[in-house]
Parts: C-alpha cells; sequence; structure tokens
C-alpha cells in the first residue's frame, strides 16, 4: 500500500485532517471560571434581574419545591468563597434533534466537575436512555476525541417526553441505581420544559439520605426558538446552523448573476420561528426573505404573499434581473392566517365526513369539500396546486391532523408565483428551482463561536452543580465583553399554553420580534438587496483565520452590540 | 445608525468579512513564472510527450490549419529566451455552468498580459456575447475586486455553441472590430472543442494584415470529466464542488449515529461522469456509493443495485445500525444497461405511436406501451414506480427525448430499496430523506487548491498567447512539488464520436477509470466503511490554518502522489 492510502486509510472514523486539527483548537474560557490559569467554579449570587411567569398561581401549584427560588436570575461570579460539592456522579444526556457544539457542552462539564473530582456518566440515546438506565462512565480520552466535533453520536440522542408516573418511577429508579447526584439535560424549550418538572420531581427523596437529584439544563436548538432576552441571547447549534444554510444560500445567490437564469426558493429549517430564515437573510441579503411572524401580523394572504414575490419577479426582470432567491422558513403556511382557518375547517370536515367519502376519489372529494367550506375558504382551496389539495386532503396523523411541516411550502410558493407572472407580464421569463436546508445544518462541525459558546455552558453547568443548584437553565451574556456566567429559574420560565386542547406549563417558544432590532435592520433594508441585487456570499465558517470569530448577526443586533467579533 | 447596522450595511454587494478578507489571500506563483520575483512568461518548447487523435485522417482533413501542431505537448520553462508578443489585444469568455475559480482565471491571465502590456477584454456572458459583439477592458481595479471570489458574474455566461456559417462571421467580425490578436476561452469539453474549431477557423486570414487570432482554451467544470491523465490532472472547480459536497455529505453522516433514525439517498451533481460521486466518496466513506462507471462495466440490472442497497439496509439493521448514507452520481440510470435500452425502446415506440396515443391517460398509455415492449423490457417497466413510468411515457424534449437528468433516481432508488427491504425482511426500519447537491457546489468562493490551480493556469493561457501559439488547451501538472506548465494540442484530443446520430468531432469526456488507483481504492475499502460505520466528516473548506492546503484525493491517488497537500 501507498503511502498516500495509508494516509487515507488513517483518516477513517472521524479522522480527516479536519477533523484530526480541530481537535486542537484552544476553546477560550471565561475568566470568572479561571484561577491560577485552572479551571474552577464559580459562586453563584442573586442579580439584580428576575424573570417571572404569566400564571404564577397555577404553576407554582404545581412546583411546590421550586418555587422559592423561580424567579431569581443568579449570576456566576469568581468562585471559591461558597464551598462546593465534591466527589458527585452526574449524569448528562441529549434530547431532541441535534445542534453543533453538544460535544463541547460534554466537554466543559466534564472539565468543570473535575476540578471538584466528580464523575459524570453519559445517558444513551436521550431521555429514553434515561428510563431505560442505559449510562457509562465518561471519561478524559473520549473528551478529548469529541472536542469541538460535529453530532450528538456520542450519547445519541431521542425525542422521548418523560410524562408518565411509570417514566418518572424509571427515571428515579436510574438514579438510584447509578447513585446519580445530578442530571444535565441538553436540549429545546419541550425539554428544558421536562427538566423542570423533573428537577421537581428529584427534589427530595431519591437519595437513601432522602435527599434529591439536581436538575440543570442547557439551552440547545439549531431552530433558536429558546432565547430569553438578556438573560440567553441564543441556543446553541444556531450559529453552527445559520452559518453552513447562509453558505449555500450565498453560493447559489453567487450562482444567480453568473448563470443568469433562475429563480431559487429555498426553504430552511428552523420549525415555527423565522430566526434561521431572518439570521440567513441579513447575511445573505437575497431579493426575498418571508419572515412568518410578519406575515401573521400583518395578517397576509397566501395570494398577497404570492403577488409580493410576483412584483419582485416582474421589475427585476425589467432591470434584466431574470434570477433571485427566495428564502421561505419552514413554518411559514401556520402563520398565514387564512391557511391556519381553511386546515381548522377541513380537519373538521375530513373528519365529520370520513365514512361518507371514504371511497371518494381525489376529484369527488375535492368537490365534496369545497361545497362543505365556508365561501371564503372554499376558494382559497380552490386556488392552491392539485398536489396540495390531495396533501391537505389525505396526509394526515394518526389523530386525523394534517403534517403541516410536511407541505412543500417553495414548491407551493413557486407554482402559484407562475401563475400570477403568467397573468401580469406573461413576457417575463420566470425558471425556478426550490431547495431544502436542514439535515445539513444539525451536525457540522460547530463554529468557534458556537464551540466557545458550548464550552462555557458546559462550565457554568458543572458550576451550578457543584454549587448545589437545581432547576435551572445557564446561559452565558455579554458575549461582546468577556462573558457574563448566568442561571435562570426554569419554574419562572413556565406558562400555561393550550396544546392539543389541553393547558400544558411550557416554556414559550420565542418568535421573532417585528420590533427587534434584528427584524428591523431587514424590514429597513430589503428592498434595496432586491432591486440592487446587493447580495453577499458569506462563505464556509472558518476555524482557523482572520474571519473565524463571528456571532450571529440577530444575536449582535438584539443584544445590542456593537461588532460582530465575540470575547470570551 | 448604530456601528453594528453601519458595518452591516459595509457588507453589501459581494463584502462580507469572508469576503473582503479572501481578497487580500497570496496566491502561490509557479516559481517558473517568476523573474527577480515579478510575474514573466514562461518560453514554451515541445516536451517528449504527445497525444494523438484515434481519427487522425478526418480529424486532420477538417483541421490544415493546425494538424502540423495537433500532436506534441508543449512543456513551459523559465521564459525570456524566445521573442514574446507586445501590446496585444486579448479576450475572455466563460462557456457553460460556472465553477469556482474562473475569476482567478482571468487574474492570471491579466497580470501575465500586463506583463507584457497587453490589453485584456471580458466578453459578457459567453459564446453568445462573443457573436454579439459584447466587450469590456478589463481593469486593476475589477482584478482586485474579484480576486478569490467565487462564481461567474464578472463576465456571466451561457451555453451557446459557435456552429452554423453566421455564428462564424459573426465571431471573426467581433475580432476584427475589437482589434483582437487573441481569443481565452474558458470552458469544458465541449467549449474546448469549439475552442479547436474557433481556433483552427481564426487562424489566417482575419486581422488587416492577413494573420489570424490564436485561441486557447482553459478547462472548466465541476464534474470533472475534462481530464487527460497525467497532461491534465483535473479541471477546474471540481476540488471546491466536491468539498462543498463533501462537508454536506459528511454533516449528514454525522447526523445518523446522532439522530439513529434515517437513511439518507444522496444525489450529486455530475451529469455522465462519477468523478464527483467517487471524490466525495472517498473524502466521507459512506454505507453505499454507488459509481456509474461500474454499473455499465458490471453489466448491473436496476434490481442488482436496488438489491445491493437493500441488503446493507438489512445487514447494518441487523449490526443496530438503521441507518446510513447511499451517494447517487446524478448520471446513474443511462449506465444501467437495461435502462439505456429500455429508454431507447421506449422512444421509438412513443415516437411511432404518437398519435394514436394522444387521448389515452396514463393507465391505458402504460397499457398499451407495456404491449408493444420486448418481453424482458415490459417486466422492468412494470416494475418501476408509477412517477418513473409516467416521466418516462411524458416528459420528453421537442426532439421527442428522455430528460434523463430529470429522473429523480434518488427517490426511484429509495422507493424500489423500500419495497425489496419489506419483502426480504419486513421487520427491519427503514425510515428515509433524500436530497440533491448541485447549485451549491458551482459558485462557491474557490478552495485554495482551485485559486493556485485556476490563478496558475490563467498565467498558463497568458504565457501561451504571448508567446503566439493557437489551438492549445493549458494545463498544470505536478500538483505536488512546484507545478509543471503544459499546453496540449486541443486537434489532437479530439474523437470521432456518434451525437444525435451523426458523426461529430468531440474530446472525449473523461469517464472513471475501474482500473485507476482512484476506483481501486474505493473498491477495496468501500465494504469496511459501511460495516463498521467508519465515515468522516471533512468539514467546510479552510482558506486558512492547519488543513487549508488539500488537493482531490481522486487526483492525488490517479497522479501517484505521496501525499494530499499541494505546492505551487
Amino acid at each position: 500500500m501507498g503511502a498516500l492510502e495509508k494516509l487515507l486509510n488513517k483518516s477513517d472514523k472521524g479522522n480527516s485532517l479536519f477533523e484530526a486539527e480541530i481537535r486542537n483548537i484552544k476553546i477560550p474560557v471565561c475568566k470568572q471560571f479561571l484561577k491560577g490559569g485552572k479551571i474552577s467554579p464559580v459562586d453563584f449570587k442573586p442579580s439584580k434581574d428576575s424573570v417571572s411567569t404569566k400564571d404564577s398561581t397555577k404553576v407554582f401549584a404545581s412546583f411546590p419545591n421550586l418555587r422559592e427560588t423561580a424567579s431569581k436570575v443568579m449570576e456566576g461570579v469568581r468562585g471559591g468563597k461558597t464551598p462546593k460539592l465534591k466527589g458527585k456522579r452526574v449524569a448528562v444526556l441529549f434530547s431532541g434533534g441535534p445542534a453543533a457544539g453538544g460535544h463541547n457542552v460534554v466537554a466543559g462539564l466534564f472539565d468543570m466537575l473535575a476540578a471538584s473530582k466528580c464523575t459524570l456518566l453519559g445517558v444513551k440515546a436521550g431521555p429514553k436512555g434515561l428510563i431505560n438506565g442505559d449510562l457509562f462512565e465518561i471519561n478524559g480520552e473520549d473528551i478529548k476525541r469529541i472536542k469541538n466535533t460535529g453530532g450528538f453520536d456520542y450519547l445519541g440522542s431521542d425525542r422521548t417526553k418523560i410524562k408518565t408516573d411509570e417514566q418518572f418511577a424509571a427515571v428515579k429508579k436510574t438514579c438510584v441505581d447509578n447513585k446519580l447526584d445530578a442530571l444535565v439535560v441538553v436540549g429545546g424549550d419541550d425539554s428544558n420544559t421536562n427538566a423542570a418538572v423533573l428537577a421537581e420531581y428529584l427534589y427530595i427523596g431519591v437519595k437513601p439520605d432522602g435527599s434529591g437529584v439536581q436538575v440543570i439544563g442547557v439551552p440547545k436548538t439549531i431552530d433558536g426558538d429558546l432565547q430569553i432576552g438578556k438573560y440567553l441571547p441564543i441556543s446553541f447549534g444556531f450559529d453552527t446552523a445559520t452559518k453552513i444554510f447562509a453558505e449555500m444560500v450565498g453560493n447559489i445567490l453567487q450562482d444567480t448573476p453568473s448563470s443568469r437564469k433562475y429563480w431559487h426558493f429555498i426553504k430552511l429549517m428552523g420549525r415555527a420561528a423565522s430566526h434561521v430564515a431572518l439570521e440567513v437573510a441579513l447575511q445573505t441579503k437575497p431579493a426575498v426573505a418571508l419572515i412568518s411572524e410578519e406575515v401573521a401580523e400583518k395578517k397576509m394572504a397566501l395570494g398577497d404573499i404570492v403577488k409580493q414575490i410576483g412584483e419582485t419577479v416582474i421589475t427585476r426582470a425589467q432591470n434584466k434581473m431574470n434570477y433571485g432567491v427566495v428564502v421561505v422558513p419552514e413554518g411559514l403556511i401556520e402563520f398565514i392566517p387564512e391557511m391556519n382557518l381553511l386546515i381548522h375547517e377541513l380537519n373538521h370536515i375530513v373528519a365529520r365526513h370520513e365514512k361518507e367519502t371514504a371511497d371518494f376519489d381525489l376529484a369527488k372529494k375535492i368537490d365534496f369539500v369545497r361545497s362543505k367550506l365556508s365561501e371564503e375558504h372554499s376558494s382559497l382551496f380552490a386556488s392552491l396546486p392539485h398536489y396540495i389539495q390531495e396533501m391537505l386532503l389525505f396526509d394526515r396523523d394518526s389523530h386525523g391532523n394534517l403534517q403541516v411541516s410536511q407541505i412543500p411550502t417553495e414548491k407551493l410558493l413557486i407554482d402559484m408565483v407562475k401563475e400570477y407572472v403568467k397573468e401580469i407580464s406573461p413576457e417575463t421569463k420566470f425558471s425556478t428551482l426550490n431547495h431544502f436546508f436542514g439535515y445539513e445544518g444539525r451536525c457540522g462541525a460547530p463554529s468557534l463561536f458556537d464551540a466557545a459558546y458550548c464550552y462555557n455552558l458546559g462550565l457554568t453547568a458543572g458550576a451550578a452543580i457543584v454549587n448545589g443548584m437545581t432547576g435551572y437553565i445557564v446561559a452565558f451574556t455579554e458575549l461582546e465583553k468577556g462573558g457574563e456566567i448566568l442561571a435562570v429559574p426554569l419554574v419562572g420560565l413556565l406558562n400555561i399554553e393550550m396544546r392539543h386542547g389541553k393547558e400544558e406549563m411550557v416554556i414559550e417558544k420565542a418568535l421573532v420580534k417585528t420590533d427587534s432590532p434584528a427584524f428591523m435592520y431587514f424590514a429597513v433594508n430589503r428592498a434595496r438587496w432586491g432591486e440592487k441585487d446587493l447580495f453577499t456570499s458569506p462563505g464556509p465558517r472558518q476555524l482557523w483565520g482572520p474571519v473565524s470569530n463571528q456571532m450571529p448577526m440577530t444575536v449582535a443586533l438584539n443584544q445590542g452590540y456593537g461588532k460582530l467579533g465575540f470575547k470570551i
């Protein structure tokens, strides 16, 4: 075998040149965590800030143990004064979809716990692994191997929600069997809601001495919909995902005036909120970017959106730009008020007439449903392309609900804009391509921002544990000037929402605010971008060199920072 | 307006932090081109190597002017001895789809021509712009702005093939009107074939003194199907495109054991040849990567491919890996012998019975066609999913030919593998997602390899011109030890092929050779990758830092280099 073949074989299993080198990148540590150059836990003291649930009576009734600490935001300060727990056993799990930087949370947690002679265990495959007691001890060799790498594969993850009595009992058993003193839940809004419930449930009476198991949450999600104003600038993974998507969108934008041929409609993963779409729009400046929250707020009809895009297509064509990019957030459809109403009405009609229409073919079913729909929705339904009508009638889950996320919004818009352009300006050439970026963005190697942010979140979680805290989500702010360490009480974030017709206590999903600096900057500038084709191509995220130090633009704008560079 | 808003506005129109910084990257120059630290043309002398057409009688008959120089490969050596042309006017055009590094070809060409006081003109929008006489003078400010950036937008491009007498006459007029002395065609195999024809046509009698216009080709295409063994290791753009695709595939691979849920079928752009799929497979080591040329050589049936993937799915499931990645080359369908025959037979049947079946609906048309197909192809046709049958019958171009590239091969394979797995191993979970990567890879900022390779190709083209050469494609080899400068005679690369039933002289598309070192390395190792999940995540291409210096793996293997780092 030749030298090159040997070299290529050496790269097997996560050892490409890139992966080998990123493990050596030195991650900056917030100086509060350093004592004589070594990692050391901070103390936590109450800050001047508080959070408060809107439904305190109901929420506090469910959290008798945690209500005392449910409002004060805790601040991490140079430590050493408060006595710290030592020799404890802590478990960490990933919950939900992967996000870049999860491995660095584990690394930070490990290093901080090691400083207090604690043991870190990994829970395999998420909450299900916690229920099943599938744990193993994490060692320093593993940490070296996973540091700065993408993916959740070291532990695995799943989407089990711990809610039945049996599941809670099983979790308690796992804690007892593994002599756990604390649990760290790395997850999104739902998983952190679950962490709050676990913190309450495990508060006392778990261990032989009658004490409880601490629970600390870490904010993860590429969607960016877990953020709490100035207390939590962003969830981890958002920066890497949006940098990956922005490179792809920027590359395609660069292609448009090169081949002068296509309009690309690009849907971006991000669930309901449009944080991802907004961030990518700021980074790339496309001709059109839709923001679901604005659509809902302005009560825009589907036809309004189609018209807006169609007019941009026609105007640009008149200016010899028969090309462009439209950025579409994944959750758009549900934010169009009339579509939302139509879907609700359809849900009822389909359910009520299920038997009667069971043998109908598509055409007959469409006629039937149209005859039952209100006049307004009947014509909206009729305006939709056939494959969308078919999806609306047939693609339903086991509860009979439409799988809205399955609707190919980008194709729907293409077809409807085509109709519009053909009618208003038949001479305008309008060739299209569509894309969906999502899975590509979840498991890339973390950007330097996510790598550093996650490692410091892990350190914070470790410090909260050795300070004996429970029921907090860790956070890290003041990202442009060294970082400030926070722990925000989870119970103070809970509010009552109706879900599937039932009241549930949940952490509210953070949507894009149309009065936020990030949205307002976008709103002021977008017309100019489209008219003059001012797009940018932000390129692949760099782990070395002069442009590696960048935080998300939406974060910098919304936090009121003066620059994009982060400093930890 | 705040400081940050001002900063964001400053990034308008290709001025993101990344784009601003890449313009400052210093590109290495082959030392043969340097004289006292300044760029200076090489001399060209005949090397010991030759190329020869298989159809010399016919080809030479068509190229009476160029036949003399049609075989000797020319080598660039430290210059200064041969007198050089000065003060000439040279035009450059892009032809066909964009590829990363085109702007650096222009930059290299500009810098080399400047050294001989020549003027460089840009042809807008490709061959069509040449016909229409749409030219402008390129200046140093433009070069600073476009250096190291992605896209073909500085000039634009198109796919016009210059073939009619009127078109040739129009090109000659453009040359006369613009007082051109030379023309550089940056394009793929077809464009370089066209360059050969233009070189012959413009050989004499264009300028007032009766002399001709020189034509030089530059090898561009992300598909990698324009390569000539040791004389031309690769076309430019291939490295950047495959690095972009490999990052995405690597990210998705990293996602598979994290979420443990999906098989991803990923189709990659690359036209007929599988160079792109092979390169990405070497970089990422997925469970399955299909190589069209192997399928054709082994005369594999569609069912064989489905079985191969299905068995991998089942085996991995038995080893608790209910996930994986299948890399699918764009051109696969045409390389499956039975599919190729079926398509041919269908083309005949559809054409012959066009009127008769005009009013048939899909079901009736399928029945009719099946009754006319040979028994073997009838059952193959019946085995295909309905939407593929529909495409095979209806999606035809104006000549009645099937648009094979439109067939969603990745979805076809998913559906057929699903059937297979359900039948053989009904208990095996098999959830799938599909992706197509293509346009994302054409206009990214060039990798350092493409940036350097292209700049030196541009220098070579400039040097060939001031040496008075015509009818050559420039090349650059010995990439691991400083580079060797070559010019390969285009006419020597022409062979006769049947295209649309007519003999045409063309540069043969380079396919993946199954006896090449790159394919053999892949063939030896792929089973291991799939069995043990040995994938790698090569990460985003880096323009700075320890892993920025990498050439394509297929190139390093096929050229017999001992390492991946390039040295120019």
